[in-house]
């Protein structure tokens, strides 16, 4: 079960907490057992990305996962794939309990990690509840509801989490980095637009798989955007064509989005947003900080996958 | 969510926290924020099963659950009970942390939850597991896995995790009460060997459902001891119909059941536990433990529902 859900996938999120690691630690020696604590963490945020994935893809009916048949799919697995998720869960405790029980820092990672948890459960739900009231009314998904679902469900693992176990385990209070945060949560918002973008823009061929927010009645970004541009005519081509799977209905989406300059207003938002967070991390006193903010602004401006 | 999932039960462990601490505190006044702490616990458990419940009850395919539809069977709510269940666990960590963060012993709190949700769905792991194994042959349900499933999936949570609590609450180290957890743990396997014995012969008016861990496949007490006794005849007929949902197999089984004399073999097993558990109970120095112990085994003495 762990091998088939834990690897195999870009490893982004560990990696980024050896990273800014290595990057707060530097000009001083990193000897083997620090590094090697932060790859434990590094893992653990693998394995907490692990436990949501196998419970969500169950969620969705999802049929492929990195190439592979979903867990829940194989036919030994079934549905016991759900204590499956909740187990790699727990273990992410057992594993922190294990290498840090005796740091001064291990009440601090421990509720790091619990909060983590409920606000990616939390995001998750809302983005249930709201494809739910969405696919009733598509006039309710609005920008506010969007940067809210993704705060919650994306940025505060994937980008917040990396940082916060890199910070602590350099011996730093979290309380001393209110603002960092603030930044980490814009760039997972970014991001995550951008993952929509390519949802619907992108090349299958390079994001390694077939888009299907359309289909999905997903509150994407580009549907919120279209919401707030369209007029009637589009709005009605909206209305009677999201969220089902025939092509045709699909194509007339996307047209929809083409015909409101999408693309145009994506990329206007991505140098916008670029611009602020290159001011942001300009203005950010620490030396290692700004190298941090740096590095992962660096990974996804731009990105095509 | 929660109105829906959390209460509705017997409440029995939420309870026994209570009571244990109440036991414990036995000739000294408890105030009010005590016994709100108390309670506090209390609910913690019942919020633990709530999340157990919601999820079990998915891989299970179950219909109903304490006279309603099961959660998920909601038109409404889906897969996404799945989620529900996570957040109902997470919020079992906020409550203990906004309730008991000051505490001195809030660090043993913490752990004492981890360590009992993860053993809990290793139990949950192993029956699943055991489950698979036993429907391509009987034989390898034995009483040595039957007791290790019970004791992990319901015995720490059901019977352990009330009275630690109470034991935290009131000041106590856990380490100095290892022999009290075997005793509870023992107490465990002896409730749900009841249970699986109720499931079979119990009356389904009394016990509020009617059984089908024949059907199910289910690693039961009964059919464990079964597979110890059966002559050659009665083996092939146990094979031949366990695990099935037509009534002439489930008849066939449980005339088997009733040829090797499972229901005396049941009370000779009952009269000889009660016995061990009382002699066990008489010899525990501490009043206050000592009766714990008694109103738990009373509880569960001779339980027909």
């Amino acid at each position: 079960m762990l091998d088939y859900n834990v690897p195999g996938g870009k490893l982004n999120r560990g990696l980024s907490v050896i990273d800014s690691y290595m990057l707060l630690r530097e000009g001083t020696e990193v000897d083997e057992e620090d590094f090697y604590l932060a790859c434990v963490l590094g893992w653990c945020i693998e394995w907490l990305q692990a436990s949501a994935l196998v419970m969500d893809d169950i969620t969705d009916n999802a049929y492929t996962r990195r190439d592979n048949l979903c867990w829940y799919k194989l036919p030994t697995v079934g549905l016991s794939a759900i204590n499956d998720g909740v187990l790699l869960k727990c273990h992410v405790q057992a594993i922190i309990k294990r290498y840090f029980k005796e740091k001064f820092y291990f009440m601090e990672l421990m509720e790091l990690w619990n909060e983590i948890g409920l606000q990616t459960a939390m995001g998750q739900m809302l983005d249930l509840i709201t494809t739910h009231t969405g696919a009733k009314d598509l006039a309710r998904y609005r920008i506010q509801g969007y940067r809210r679902i993704v705060k919650y469900k994306t940025s505060y693992y994937s980008f917040y989490l990396p940082v916060a176990c890199a910070l602590l385990l350099n011996g730093a209070k979290l309380s001393d980095y209110v603002e960092l945060k603030n930044v980490l949560i814009e760039m997972g918002v970014y991001f995550q637009i951008q993952d929509d973008y390519l949802d619907c823009f992108g090349d299958p061929q390079v994001i390694g798989k077939v888009g299907t927010d359309i289909e999905d009645y997903k509150c994407s970004w580009l549907i919120v955007q279209a919401m707030e541009l369209a007029n009637e005519n589009e709005m009605k081509i909206l209305y009677e064509n999201y969220g089902k799977s025939c092509p045709e209905c699909v194509a007339a989406v996307k047209n929809v989005y083409k015909e409101l300059d999408l693309q145009d207003i994506f990329l206007e938002y991505e140098s916008r947003v670029y611009k602020h967070l290159v001011s942001t991390i300009d203005a950010e006193p620490d030396r290692a900080i700004r190298e941090i903010l740096k590095i992962f602004l660096k990974k996804i401006y731009r990105r095509k996958k």
